[in-house]
């Protein structure tokens, strides 16, 4: 299992690697797009491909629920299903057990959930996480975990990091196919010494790659970065790092920056949705009147098939008339953004220049404000279990 | 302008030719995609001339609404706007005074809308029309008209044609670029008299195309047909016809049997979006339950791109967990079953096979149950205005 990620250059704590699957190679950092139910919304696996992605993440909760586990089976894993032909990786459905929070229960069994369908009950226990995504014949996989909310006491987040590290331990005795590699999630919430206890216990156990999960949930950017930096700091070098679920522009800076390989989010495709556009700027909402003539790209030198091809114009009339081309368009858009950031990263780390793009990022960025933040990311969260 | 319309070959009524426009040449017969407010739902430029486009339609009406004139004349036009670089037939608004009755009041001066997005009053004229489709630098361009609905009774629907005569002599003042071609519309409802007289006058003041307007309002396949039959007899043979607002299968094989060169309908995309496929049988709603599992495509001979890449059982689901991919792969099939339904028939008119090709068509083809297929018009023109 050694062989499987290598680490081509590195400056301080970034670094750029490849990891070898069977089924193709991913060069990192990058970042993984969600196809929660088996596709990223608007997009086919051609997209995906143009845009720049290697390596797709779908979820075990929701694809167990639908299609369901019989379906994907007979197809014999997800590529063949959803005609993703490259890596993909799969999340457990841990997540879901954070986010849907009331529609589930917790036991030291496992995750007991209300489906958010239909409202009947399913249990996920960490066998099972396993055994599905064997049957999904996804690349990595990862163990069912249990993820603390922010503001979490210290004593609960111990809880819930120990019951991931026996989750783990019942993880690793289920069968797996020879080409699967079964990262380990590092979790204990905001608490330094919790963090350390995690990356040790995992550390001890030697998984072959690390997830890092618990952020993203409420938390202050400046909380999350100096917990990424210090847990990446105890970990070591020649393994991958997976962010769970973080995927803004700055974050993926700030990441590749404390040494965190991959991400997944859904946020690029998500605001793209709600006419948020990524520019070098920070962000440009295209629905606003101040667009309606403009005859200009939105984004100059952007190579994407919606700048090569539409105006902000066009964009805009296209979200005021709530035409479905817009929500295309504008993950098109985002997602070519976030390659084109992970590309630009991974060059500056081979020419030793990181820290310097780094500072240029920040020079000309500006994020979106953080309180407006954080009641979106509440308000996002809060409607997740009634979709 | 007698050279714009070339006919090629001829089988009895059926015909085919080439309509020459600046913006390219038309082979006709054909399907003309709606892009009502400037795109084909779903669907990019570039999708919709891989699947066999050559020219689509967008409306006076909704675009005057959305993003306004002022936007379109900034851009020198729909070509600019949409960068559908290609003909383009414009839309009077004349269908939108019948399908939005509850939102509009005829005179004799014109159309006056409450507008269906903020309910402000608008005034479309003929004249109006004439000027806005100039600034949409549209390539075939209607006059505005009134439509009657059916079981009209013969007052009313003379009423209704007459005025469609007096508009038309109020369009054709309106001065228009060289290269606009202004087709007369044949109103006249089920009364084969008022039809007669719609096509005697039409055809007295030479117009260079005519438009079939008043169907597919709720009247029974026989009695479309019929009257569609009628009307064509009594055209010039050397003019293009468009039969305005009609495109299922059944009726593009009739239509181009009885003579009609152009055709439009948002059909094939809005019950694509409903799921409902077209196959060499009929249609098949992907919803349903067998099919499930299905790893076979939509129709084994399919070149579109849906067939070619995913699975019956894929694309029901994404229908099912509502991923909107879903709606944009149903499109592309439904719009490539009827542009490979077109090209069939003017490969079959070209070797003088049309009469055999129609036969076996309706030996195949089963169309939709006509009083579902009543019910669900009904429903569909209802809604129109509630968008």
């Amino acid at each position: 299992m050694a062989e499987y990620f290598q680490i081509k250059c590195q400056e301080n704590s970034s670094r750029t690697g490849i990891l070898h699957t069977v089924n193709g190679d991913v060069l990192t950092p990058t970042f993984v797009p969600v196809a929660t139910q088996g596709a990223v919304k608007t997009l086919t696996p051609e997209d995906l491909k143009s845009l720049g992605a290697s390596i797709i993440l779908a979820n075990t909760y929701h694809l167990y629920l639908r299609p369901g586990i019989d379906v994907i089976k007979f197809f014999k894993g997800l590529q063949n299903f959803t005609n993703w032909k490259g890596p993909i990786l799969t999340d457990s459905g841990g997540f879901q057990g954070f986010s849907l929070k009331h529609l589930r229960k917790i036991t030291e069994e496992g995750i007991k959930f209300k489906s958010h369908i239909d409202g009947n009950l399913h249990m996920l226990t960490p066998e099972l996480a396993i055994e599905y995504q064997g049957i999904f014949n996804s690349d990595i996989i990862m163990p069912l975990d249990v993820c603390s909310p922010n503001k979490e006491t210290e004593e609960s987040s111990r809880f819930a990091m120990e019951r991931t590290h026996r989750w783990m331990l019942r993880s690793i005795k289920v069968p797996k196919s020879e080409h699967q590699t079964l990262f380990g999630i590092i979790q204990g919430g905001f608490y330094k010494d919790l963090r350390k206890e995690s990356c040790e216990f995992l550390t001890s156990i030697d998984v072959p790659g690390y997830g890092l999960g618990g952020f993203s949930v409420g938390e202050s950017k400046k909380l999350m970065y100096d917990t990424v930096e210090y847990t990446t700091g105890m970990l070591p070098k020649d393994k991958p790092r997976h962010l769970l679920g973080v995927g803004s522009p700055e974050d993926l800076v700030e990441g590749v920056h404390n040494g965190i390989d991959l991400f997944d989010c859904v946020l690029p495709t998500r605001i793209a949705r709600n006419s948020a556009l990524f520019v070098e700027k920070g962000r440009i909402n295209i629905s606003r009147s101040i667009y309606k003539s403009k005859d200009v790209p939105i984004e100059d030198d952007c190579d994407c098939y919606t700048c090569l091809n539409f105006s902000v114009a066009y964009i805009h009339h296209l979200f005021k008339a709530k035409e479905l081309l817009a929500f295309r368009l504008a993950s098109i858009h985002n997602l070519r953004y976030i390659f084109k950031l992970m590309e630009s990263m991974r060059e500056a780390i081979n020419i030793g220049e990181f820290g310097k793009f780094r500072e240029t990022f920040w020079d000309g960025y500006t994020p979106p404000n953080e309180a407006t933040r954080q009641i979106q990311k509440e308000k996002w969260l809060n409607s997740l279990g009634r979709r």
